[in-house]
């Protein structure tokens, strides 16, 4: 599977670390704020957050956030854009303890999820203290423009995740279908951290725009590839395990496309497999054939590089800066990670 | 038991009725506003949460925003006040949805729950869409003040939910952490649907104080005669079933009260019953006599009444109106019903 994703003739890897180097003060903010906001005297509430969001994840929509708003000029002297970067990891970590217990996962980046620790009452509970505290770190920031985007994506993440709770395992999902549940439930976040960071440094024109459009296209790149990456084999990389979509009948754009382009045979696998999650040894490995042979691997990490180049694109505004590199950069990690 | 419930002389019951009278414009909009705002291309969304939503409770806390306004005179001609209602009816029901998946209830109001019927992974996102969407009436409403108010009630209740669930069947939880409880997850949303009933009227003295602590001290009451009709032995009146509590080990005042009063045995009792939830036939009639011999349930309807005091002595700012009349029966009803 190696030429799928080989790096076209690049001669280093790209990586994320230009732009958290660039970024290391704001973040090092961004941490503090981030336990000085989980805590409560109800002890189960910092202890359990901290389980998920002390794990270390790649903080990459914080990132964003911070990010956009240097590259915007943003020089005020207080944390308005420290706030809004902890906001936004507060919706997405509150998401993701709701998702374990939608997908009753056990496993989240290789660490027992909170819910098969504390059990999924308390996982339901914390995720909405955290939601909340979101919301109160944006009134503390104060303006209605950002409320009005974090309000707007944190609704639609909300109706992503019925919209794929109600396409789980019906293998006729188009392909459109599945692009609507990964904006919505990925991509949203992701415009929005980008967004809310020109907002904050007084760019309402065009630079807003083109952030918002950089991080729409770029969280459309990045769920595009963790969805491949799923069934591409190598798991020792990013500590993903590989399976688990297809474990749990997740409808992904790899099973989409090699059940449109199967034979007879083919599709009743998928039947099988998706739709009855009716699953034997070797299933896995028949599934990850059956993608290779129709090339639905390939063709996944290329929509992928379809939206990256147009997250690349929407930068085109912002003049030449080694911060502008770090996130183009950036882009190219998220879809050539883990290769 | 009836005479715990005495009415203390007075002729009539107290009822809602004047206070839905006095409201039944605004709340025919706030109505049409929660179904405006329920709508989803994605169907189960309005489909899960018109099974709650329209299934037709009191809706006390939309009312509690309306009466507050029009009592400070709010005239403006715009549906603000209506926003802020549906706001806080959606913040409810959120709370509502993830309560019952987390109490794994089946019955709600005599009809089943919407995680007994749709599952509680969809309850869970549903009620993920209600609190996102309740955001983003607020923010419409584009009032800072507001949004703090709110988003301060939203935490706290998430906050409460979680402090109830490590309380949950400790028998040696004391009265003021049950106090907490109860404040966080019930009366501040009564406090802030009232309280921004104040501020929507452009009313932020004395009167938005007022109504603040009103709120609040018709919440607690309020939870406090739902804790106690829990023993109170009379299915029939408001729908409410018996029992429901204890046989999910909820730690209440009435329980707090009759093990604090108990000898031994009583406490053994106790012990069994709701912290090792080992029960048996006539447990719950046995629960209910030790709690009636210990004037547990006598007592909590007193404290109640304290409660209730507060809440009418803080209206005393206000001149007399039928709507302050309205609002200060809708007291004695919150604690004399189903009597």
């Amino acid at each position: 599977m190696a030429k799928v994703v080989s790096l076209e003739g690049k001669r280093k890897a790209p990586s994320l670390e230009p732009l958290l180097a660039l970024c290391a003060d704001d973040m090092a903010r961004v941490d503090r704020e981030i336990l000085h906001r989980m805590r409560s005297p109800v002890t189960l509430i910092p202890e359990l957050a901290n389980h998920l969001v002390g794990a270390g994840g790649k903080r990459l929509r914080p990132l964003l956030t911070v990010a956009a708003a240097r590259l915007c000029g943003y020089a005020a002297d207080d944390d308005r854009h420290v706030k809004l970067a902890t906001c936004v990891e507060f919706i997405h970590s509150a998401t993701l303890l709701h998702d374990d217990v939608v997908d009753v996962s056990v496993l989240r980046r290789g660490r027992p999820t909170a819910n098969s620790v504390w059990g999924d009452k308390a996982s339901v509970l914390v995720g909405d203290f955290l939601f909340t505290r979101s919301f109160e770190l944006m009134v503390d920031v104060g303006s209605l423009d950002i409320l009005g985007v974090l309000s707007r994506a944190s609704s639609t993440i909300a109706e992503g995740e019925v919209l794929q709770l109600v396409t789980q395992r019906d293998i006729s999902t188009p392909e459109a279908t599945y692009l609507e549940v990964i904006k919505a439930k990925t991509a949203k976040l992701f415009a929005a951290a980008a967004e809310v960071g020109a907002i904050v440094a007084g760019r309402n024109g065009p630079e807003r725009v083109a952030l918002e459009s950089f991080g729409m296209n770029l969280g459309i790149a990045f769920q595009l590839v963790d969805d491949a990456l799923d069934y591409a084999g190598r798991e020792a990389a990013l500590g993903k395990t590989v399976g688990d979509d297809f474990r749990e009948g997740k409808i992904t754009l790899p099973v989409i496309l090699s059940f449109l382009r199967g034979g007879a045979v083919d599709r009743a696998f998928w039947r099988r497999t998706i739709e009855k999650l009716d699953q034997r040894d070797g299933d896995l490995l028949q599934a990850q054939i059956l993608i290779e042979r129709n090339n639905a691997l390939t063709d996944t990490f290329e929509r992928a590089r379809h939206y990256g180049a147009m997250a690349r694109d929407a930068m085109g505004l912002f003049g030449d800066s080694p911060l502008k590199s770090a996130l183009l950069e950036a882009v190219d990690f998220a879809i050539d990670r883990a290769h």
